[in-house]
Order: C-alpha cells, then sequence, then structure tokens
C-alpha cells in the first residue's frame, strides 16, 4: 500500500498506460478488474468512441479506471466536456501544458495525472496542482521526450523536484522492474507495451505478433523533427531512417510519414504500409496473454526479487 | 555479499568504470581502498604510462584492483604482455570480440570481464568464458552501442541469457540505483560518470566543474557512423550534431573529429575544441566529492531505500 495505491483507490500501483489504438474498454476494464489502474486512449478515439467506451468500461468493471488525454488532441473541449458530463474521475493527461486543464479537471472533482519527460516539466505539474506525475523514460514506446532521458536517470531527477505522488513509465513491464523503479523513487509504475501485448489490448493480431518476436535493437526514437517517436522495425521505419540519414526537412519527413498510418499498423495489422509503435521492452516478451496473467507474474515477480535481495543482505 | 563481492574479493559489488583520461592511479587506489573495485583506464595510456600506474596503484593499496583495455586499442599485444608481466589480476575488457584475449589472460590467472551493450554479446562472452559480464546502457557516458537499449531493458535481457555474475553500468551513481539494477537481475554496478567527478579523478577542473552544473538533456549519443560516443554540450557536440543533421559521412565525421579530441577535451580542459564524454546521469549530482564520500553515499542510500521499500511492503 502507498500513495499511488491510495490516491487511485486501487490494490496495486500499476497503471495500465492509455495507449492510441491498443487500450479501449477491454483492456482497461481488465487491469482495473485484476487491482491496477486502467485507462482508456482517448488519443486514437473521435468523441463518440471515446464515449462508448466510457460507458461500456463502467459496465465492465466496478472497480476505478481512467482516460488518457493527449493535449494536443484536435477536438480537446469536446472531449473534456464529455469527460466531465460521463464522470469520468481520474483523468492522465500528456504530450501538452499540464496548466491548460489540470483547473477544469480538478474543479469537477478530477483527479489528475500529467506525464512528462523532464524534471523541468514536472516542475510545470506541481505548480499547476496535478495529483500525480507520470515520469516517462526515453525507451518508452509511442511520442517521447526530445532530450532522450532514461528512466534510470529521469525518475530520481524527478523525485529531486517534486514531492508528488510520482509514477515511472518506459521501460517497465515485470514486477522486477516496478521494484527497481520503486528503488529509483517512483511510488508505482505505468506499463504500456506489455498491456499493448496481451489478449484483451485491441491492437491487431499482426502487431502483436510481430512485437512478441523483436529483439533488443529493433526499435528506434525516430522523428524528433516532428515529433518523437519510437518505432518498430520494417518498412515505415526504415523509409524514415533512411531519409533522416539523409538530412530530411520536417516538410520531407511530414510528407512521408502522411495521414492515418498509426491506425494502419497498429489498428489494421498493415505491417509494410502502417506505422508501428512499441517499447524497448517488448523484447523481453514472447508470449501474448492475459491481463490477468500479467498482473499475476507482475505482483510475483516484485515478492520474489524484494525476498532475495533481502536474503542477500542478510549473508 | 554476493558472487561479484566473492569474484572480485571485494567488500562492496561496486565497480569503478574505467574510463579515457579519467581514472587513473590515483582514482583506482580510492576505489579499491574504500572497498569497491578501482579499475586504471588503460585507453588513454601508452604502455609504460600503464606500467606506472599499475606500479603506483599497487603501493597506494592492498586491495584488489583491475585494468580496463578496450580491445581496439593499436598495440594491444604490448598492454596485454604488460599487464601479464606486471601480474595483474583482474581485466576488464570492451569494444571488441571477448575471444581475442580472454583464454591468454584466463591462462595467466587473471579474472575477466567483458563489457557488452547487447544480451548477443553476452552469449559470445560466456562462450568466450569470461568471468563476469557488465551491460551497459544506452545512457552511459563515452562509447556506446549502437542498438540504443537503456540499462532498465538491457539487465534483464542479458539475465535471461547468461548465468554468469553480472555488472550493470550505465546511468548508475547512487545507492538507489544500486539497488534498482539488482531488483533487474544484476549483482552490482559499474559506476564511471559519478566516480568521473571526483577529486580523485584525473580529469581536467573544467570538465568537473561543466559536468556537475549540466541538466537533463545536456547530453547526447552521436558519432553514430563511426563510434557512437555521448558528448556534452559545447562546441563540438554542436559542430557534430549540425553536421549530422545534414547528413555528414563518414569521412566527413573523421575529419570533424580529428585526432587528440578526447584529452584536449577530458585532460587538458579545453571545453571549446575539446571532446567532452559524460553519462546522463551526471545531471544528479552538484558537489565535488572524495571517493570516500560518494562510496559512503552510496552504501548509505542503498540501505535506506531497502529499509524503506520493506517497511512500505510491509503495511
Amino acid at each position: 500500500m502507498n500513495r499511488i495505491c491510495e490516491l487511485f483507490k486501487i490494490t496495486y500501483p500499476i497503471v495500465q498506460g492509455g495507449m492510441v489504438w491498443c487500450s479501449g474498454w477491454r483492456l482497461a476494464s481488465a487491469v482495473s478488474n485484476a487491482g491496477g489502474l486502467g485507462l482508456l486512449g482517448a488519443g486514437s478515439m473521435h468523441p463518440e468512441v471515446l464515449r462508448e467506451h466510457i460507458r461500456k468500461c463502467k459496465a465492465a468493471t466496478d472497480k476505478p479506471f481512467g482516460v488518457n488525454v493527449p493535449l494536443m488532441y484536435p477536438e480537446i473541449e469536446t472531449i473534456m466536456q464529455l469527460i466531465a458530463e460521463e464522470g469520468v474521475k481520474i483523468v492522465f493527461t500528456s504530450a501538452g501544458n499540464p496548466k491548460a486543464w489540470t483547473r477544469f479537471l480538478k474543479e469537477r472533482g478530477v483527479t489528475v495525472a500529467h506525464v512528462v519527460s523532464s524534471s523541468k516539466f514536472a516542475v510545470k505539474c506541481e505548480e499547476a496542482g496535478v495529483d500525480a506525475i507520470v515520469a516517462e523514460g526515453f525507451e518508452a514506446g509511442g511520442h517521447n521526450g526530445r532530450e532522450e532521458t532514461t528512466s534510470l536517470c529521469l525518475i530520481p531527477a524527478v523525485r529531486k523536484v517534486t514531492s508528488l505522488p510520482l509514477l515511472a513509465a518506459g521501460g517497465i513491464g515485470t514486477g522486477e522492474a516496478l521494484l527497481a523503479v520503486q528503488a529509483l523513487g517512483a511510488e508505482g509504475a505505468q506499463i504500456g507495451t506489455r498491456f499493448a501485448l496481451t489478449k484483451e489490448s485491441s491492437a491487431h493480431e499482426n502487431f502483436k505478433q510481430l512485437c512478441l518476436n523483436i529483439n533488443e535493437g529493433d526499435t528506434k526514437l525516430l522523428l524528433k523533427k516532428l515529433s518523437p517517436t519510437r518505432l518498430v522495425k520494417g518498412d515505415f521505419m526504415s523509409a524514415v531512417e533512411t531519409a533522416e540519414a539523409c538530412g530530411a526537412t520536417v516538410e520531407e519527413l511530414q510528407k512521408l510519414l502522411g495521414k492515418g498510418r498509426a491506425k494502419k499498423g497498429l489498428f489494421e495489422g498493415d505491417l509494410k504500409e502502417g506505422e508501428l509503435e512499441i517499447g524497448q521492452v517488448a523484447s523481453l516478451f514472447r508470449q501474448l496473454q492475459s491481463v490477468e496473467e500479467v498482473m499475476l507474474e507482475i505482483i510475483t515477480g516484485y515478492n520474489h526479487k524484494l525476498n532475495d535481495i533481502q536474503d542477500i543482505n542478510k549473508k
């Protein structure tokens, strides 16, 4: 039991990251039912689709769940109104200024966490009045910070500048890693990649199978001139890598990226034309498991490792 | 007490990384005297200079110490003969194939560790018969792997493929981080950056002060077309960044780098013309401390954090 569990009223300090095209009501409710905190990923949902997912999630669990909202979302006003109307109690905001929406949400009784990739932004979160901070390292999948600070360096840096409840994200998929980030100063973990590759994730089967077979070095943070994104090896990643090695401009990269590529890759399973995003930690996992199996492994792994370390230190 | 302590006959599972221009006999003997394992960095020493440092180190400590040898070293045969002649008992090899020198060293009674940045190379280490493996993540200073795998992802990946004693390197400068990497499967840590910034380090005062004042995002892994190197912000880093953003070729980068830049930066303190290398974790430290102070902080930090986590889990 720690502050993260108290804040979100959950059993284990494990939050499932809200991800585009992966985290609908099935995934979020499964994580919440297993004692963690499930998050719907609003980033890939039209407002009325999000409403449907919120309602289905409520029907599927009586435990707390939340919504992740990237603040660059084009219809952000509509989304925030809808979240208030539907009585969502927990919102994780990301990719933007925490000052923009924190007051609006807090006035409506919502618990707010914001995702940062530097301690500078963690300070801004505290000023904005958020309830918790997620510090996301370079190894994370999807969109990412420009400074490339890894979780091992970022978590203590953020812990130094804030006393708020802190979740670590990026590179965490096991109980051992949860224990590691607690040692570094986080109270809990936001886990994306491992949950994106479960049975309950709405990602396409092709994408899941690809990611369950990748090795170290098979993802790379690219598109830094646009919005830094950790891509999985494949045709699209090769095209981006080649373009960037030759010094492609912002306009050239925008043209190469085009529109709707993430949906094509993650949701429709087009491994040739689609944009594929996953965290480095994917290389540790080989099996498509259920959320319940994953949660059990994480909790068991955490307890075993803590016991091992205690035993070694007694010798 | 664990396998790393037993293997190297040291009190704490803390190895001071062998670094160019930073780790001579003063630093190595201070770390060994404080209960860790000090390493001389042969990479920046002519053979006869290394001989002098080995002899001075022997005179300064009766505890075990070792030598780090980058296998790309131009006079590698001379260096290895000299190491054997001087009766060095511990050698850490890096930047090359572990098969090249492990047998030679083992036949002379030397304990051998090899530094890797991927689990693929960890397997090669085991085949080559090394005694221990150092897994070095993307956040580390100096020369680095091409795959950009961070310590949080690399350590469990290496732990999966080998049962050898394992040290983690990259991003570790505190006792909390030592506990974190133990949770991930390492038995100890190789710490470079924090020791490079101690009083006993032979790096230039200008360089130490610069690094004790940097923030997150002030280092970057560049020169990937040559040998990936984590550079500190400054004139030389800007020049490299600009060249690479415009798609500079290998030849262009070689010309830009020239010769002797690391000595100029690290040892002579020329912050304008020199090549400056440090790990991401530098941003956590602000004070020039002695090795003894650093070791005490690490050990105290480790014990406090372990107690905190035990207490929280009892609640």
